[in-house]
């Protein structure tokens, strides 16, 4: 059987060619870029909750960095270097060759090095913490204003439908159920987006993970404001049939689409088009920061809809 | 029931002084210090491998953190700031509190401050990220030459000698059993000392979690050499027996000490001295690095002992 030191250094010990010093020391050895700002993230993926046990190991690679290049992009920041903690029950070398292919070839797209980690026995987990460098300004949720515009990228909704196909809640066809299950499975950091924005006057943003009104409210809490959605505006994929409840639940809380909430001054209505356009990825804006705490959601009529989860909470079942 | 938001900001957003933004954004956002080496590392702690599920919490965050801090030590860095992940069964606010409490107290000693994290629920298990800083010369597993002396800090076997009196293999009387516990439970990173040496001319380092032998054997396999230890130089505690197979393994491949390991020229003897002295740690000298890929251990005769286990290996039961 293979060792712990065996596994690493077939699997995860590649040059970094960005680092003094990769995998095999008890640190990675960085040399920060002078002057720019340091953006670190973590995130903690478990078996059975953020993915099925019997997930496809190439694709939890990949999901398990983009993740967290999510997190860079929504700050606005380049990706750099990544470190990987990772328990198993049990070496199956199958499993870890093709967890590997799938989490150094998302790596090497976005120019991040694998440059340290820990690999343990124990119930399926995996934890990056990825590195990335802001040399503009940072997008922070703390930085939407009154007036400003709300804008989200790509589409809503694919993923929470995927995995309502999944698990049985509604039949999908053939290519529906892969483009929704795609979005669900290997999901795309919108870093090139994140980058651009970072380069406007006054930009805040956040991923969305939990669900648009979920992680549009930590960034207005935040930020101390409200808001008004249009759900009409609201991008989605063509799966999605607008007028059900579960399309509603799908684009307002459905989680794991990954695809970045931000605010701007409306007067930078055409630099945000022009960013996404850049960035090869659609902006919608789909709303409008408003004073008080409240978030409301207008339907086409412009009434108020009634609005029960905001979405998901990994300690609220 | 607490959201998960709501707990993070209760126990873990505590200010970070040091950081241009900590807990409660995509990401935290840091400043390195202008021409310094960034040294990340990353350890993942499971229940039931690592510690027991029923550890007392408080002592778990110390330790949690502990391991993190002695691979910054065995680097020669100064620790700046840390990111926890965390999988829990169900919320315990009183676990967390605990918890919490004694990841914050050693942090608070070390000066690193949490700036972000995750918290999900799943199978007990703790991933911490630590980052910290060098601005003199890391401690490289690689950097040990022919000649050099082997040295190691503090004394060996404790923690595993806790760890067979726990298991019922040893009986130990009260104090020298609290003593053993102590060190498996709470053991004391070496910062200081790693600091130190990294001021001396060339040092190389590792941190010992699994054992003497497979740690040194980890250096000598960076360094391409061999080396002899002399089993009575190892500093042991009171509690250690030297004349039983036990005290044998405690010392020699017994983990969790968390002490230092170092080789240096034999020129720098005093300077090594100088060096435990300034960083209030004994530092013995129990060896030389020898040509060859041979880790030989002599007894008090200068017999060559016959070794069956180097240590700990997470995936060789």
């Amino acid at each position: 059987m293979s060792s712990e030191f065996e596994l690493i250094a077939r699997y995860f010990a590649r040059p970094a060619g960005n680092a003094e010093l990769g995998v095999g020391d008890d640190c990675a050895l960085l040399r920060p870029t002078p002057g720019a700002l340091l953006a670190v993230s973590t995130d903690m993926l478990v078996a059975g909750r953020h993915f099925f046990a019997d997930a496809d190991p190439a694709r939890l690679g990949h999901k398990a960095l983009a993740v967290n290049l999510s997190d860079l992009a929504a700050m606005g920041a380049t990706p750099r270097w990544a470190l990987l903690a990772l328990a198993l029950p049990a070496v199956d070398e199958a499993w870890l060759a093709d967890f590997s292919r799938g989490f150094h070839a998302l790596g090497e797209r976005f120019g991040i090095s694998l440059v340290g980690g820990d690999t343990t026995r124990g119930p399926l987990n995996l934890c990056v913490t990825v590195l990335g460098e802001i040399a503009a300004r940072p997008l922070r949720r703390d930085a939407a204003r009154l007036g400003d515009e709300i804008w989200v990228s790509g589409e809503l909704g694919g993923a929470a439908l995927g995995l309502a196909h999944l698990r049985g809640e509604c039949r999908l066809g053939e290519p529906e159920a892969a483009a929704c299950l795609a979005r669900l499975h290997a999901p795309e950091p919108r870093v090139a987006l994140g980058r651009r924005l970072a380069g406007l006057p006054r930009v805040a943003a956040i991923d969305i993970s939990d669900g648009l009104l979920a992680d549009l409210g930590h960034m207005l809490e935040r930020s101390a404001l409200g808001a008004e959605l249009e759900l009409a505006r609201l991008p989605a994929p063509p799966a999605l049939r607008r007028d059900d409840a579960l399309a509603r639940h799908c684009l307002l809380a459905g989680g794991d689409d990954y695809e970045l909430c931000f605010t701007a001054p409306a007067g930078d209505h055409a630099a945000v088009l022009a960013a996404g356009d850049a960035a090869g990825v659609p902006v919608s804006c789909v709303g409008r920061v408003v004073a008080g705490r409240n978030l409301r959601v207008l339907d086409a009529g412009g009434a108020v809809l009634a609005i029960k989860a905001r979405g998901y909470d990994h300690f609220i079942d």
